[in-house]
């Protein structure tokens, strides 16, 4: 097990930072202003997240030149008071039974057809709330307004994603020491999360232990099925450390695979490295997930690769960029996301691999991700 | 310990009945059809919860007189299939790099003007996404339009409810006999935490500590301060068992109270039973906050009374109805919530006492929760 220092948190000057940038990114997409809903956009602004996501609205208006407001519900303003963000806005409450929607359409600058930016995740009940009090006014989604607002990383973020992802590998490493034949998914799955906790995760998001025939549904968690000799073993783990994402799949084999399952886990390991060379600032998203699925395509198994290349991460283990057909946007040095073709044949196995992997200023891809490809022999 | 029989697990055709009603319902309020994302309305309606609520849109549509179809990501759709109300409706799933909502959006009866209720915690994103692709149609919250769906319980939710409160009371018995003095919040939440898994629970939603000042902090969690002879300590702890939410709230004492903190122990144990005791089938919920309220501000304490007086709770631990001012709603027999009234003084202490009530047939209440109300000292 390594002990690992800390990162020194974020202060309350980054967070002001990030404000600032969101709401001139906003003001040059012609937006009024942007609200943002709890989750992961509100932890990336302000640090904050309540205890839980409720009925109650509780949201953060940023817009150029005013200062940012957080609008909570009275008996949550205690703890919006001490965010690490705090002292970089205002916080602005609301007691139950007066309208929150009535107590927010002031801060907004929302003259007739003016357009606001809205989390993605913000509850449809407070989109509504806010449609309904200002009438003139419009909504787009944050992603598709400002899809990359949280997508390049700074370095203090890259060096925890990369620390995520070095606990990650230490992870894989110990499950390759554990008894898979026997054993159900579950109890892999159970050593799987031990392992990331012990590595320094807060927070465990997915441990998923496809064994046989249900290494073929990609979303397969972990289930009852006992894992036998034979077997091929989808193996995709992530989760938080230090606030930020890891997510990485090894498909490892208890004891000898067949000519089959060990030409089809190449193929899948050559897509792979493929999207990783495609990796380049300026080079479009969707050229990444071209170049793996051609070496799929190529092989005739086009069909068995269900579904898109890789996804971004940072404050969550699943966000934008996504390295996806028609994604013509460009890689920019510090975006990190993962790349992970699979192939799926129903009923029998499913190969994937996966590493997350930012680009470089220098111009060339990086993984967080380096713990051996090739398929491992468990037992 | 004790050790309870699990309930019988709900049915295809409890979902085809609950699914049937609400489509129903909806055709009653003038809507053309509800949609439902993840969430708890999806998993009372169909069992079905995905792994992980993502950016990728899936829904449940319905519609008097029309099947049930569950829109679903491809790769969500064997998981889907499982669910056990899969067999009263119809998967139909879409692949990355399809748009979502062209896929639903002829499963709508969307003619102009056609409105639809959306789940409250729909996220943002897909609401967008409809409201773009269905540009004639409009969309209402559905705790809005049918707010008392999920709030009426059948026998056998019920019975889940019941067992939910008495684990949680054998929790609060347990807590009891623990060390306060001297041990951080934490601690003493963790052991509430532990009690309640041991008791039976699948989930804990939140076990509140607030010791001394932090107390006057309704939504306070539990943080590092030790706790001190001499503290009031808020007990607030919940979560869910058989998929059914306990929610309950004592406030003890470390050592010998004060006078005062016992009067205002006994005023806030005195406004529950107000609370408790207007409820009664046909009242409107907000007597019920005005009962426990009443109370409190005739003793001069209503300032510092600083939040609604209860809420439901089923599949959630918080949902509608809830006791407030303004909701002229009557009390249903089946209605499950909460009556908890509190009194927080800033800096010094706070005091909530909560029961989880129903009201019944023959028209009065019912507590699942029955551990003495009166102040508990603790060692």
């Amino acid at each position: 097990m390594s002990v690992t220092t800390p990162p020194a948190p974020f202060t309350a000057e980054d967070y002001r930072a990030r404000m600032d940038r969101a709401a001139a990114e906003a003001a040059d997409a012609g937006l009024a202003g942007i609200l943002v809903a709890p989750g992961p956009d509100l932890v990336h602004l302000t640090g904050y997240q309540p205890t839980a996501t409720t009925e109650r609205l509780t949201v953060l208006v940023l817009a150029a030149g005013r200062e940012p407001v957080l609008v909570v519900p009275t008996l949550e303003a205690p703890d919006a008071e001490q965010a690490p963000g705090a002292a970089a806005l205002t916080v602005r409450d609301w007691t139950d039974g007066r309208d929150p929607y009535a107590v927010t359409a002031p801060l907004l600058d929302a003259g007739t057809g003016a357009r606001f930016g809205v989390s993605d995740n913000t509850w449809a009940l407070h989109l509504l709330g806010l449609q309904k009090a200002l009438p003139a006014t419009s909504y787009v989604s944050l992603t598709e307004a400002l899809p990359m607002l949280r997508a390049v990383k700074d370095a203090r973020e890259l060096e925890r994603i990369a620390a995520a992802g070095a606990a990650a590998d230490e992870a894989y490493r110990e499950i390759l020491t554990v008894r898979f034949e026997g054993r159900r998914e579950t109890e892999v799955a159970a050593d799987l999360a031990a392992a990331l906790m012990r590595f320094g995760h807060s927070q465990v998001d997915f441990t998923v232990v496809g064994s046989g025939p249900n290494g073929a549904n990609p979303h397969h968690e972990a289930g009852e099925r006992v894992i036998e000799r034979g077997d091929m073993v989808v193996l995709d783990f992530g989760g938080l450390k230090h606030g930020y994402g890891s997510d990485t799949t090894r498909t490892v084999h208890v004891g000898e695979p067949t000519d089959e399952e060990r030409r089809v886990h190449d193929l899948v390991r050559e897509a792979q490295q493929a999207g990783f060379e495609a990796v380049r600032p300026g080079v479009a998203c969707q050229e990444v997930d071209r170049a793996a699925r051609k070496v799929i395509t190529d092989a005739g198994y086009g069909a068995y690769f269900i579904h898109r290349t890789g996804h971004g991460i940072g404050v969550t283990t699943h966000e934008p960029p996504y390295m996806i057909e028609g994604e013509e946007r460009p890689i920019v040095p510090g975006m990190c996301f993962s790349v992970e073709p699979g192939v799926y044949l129903p009923g029998r196995f499913g190969v994937r691999i996966e590493d997350i992997v930012t680009a470089t200023e220098d111009g060339g891809g990086l993984r967080f991700n380096n713990t051996p490809r090739e398929m491992a022999i468990v037992e």
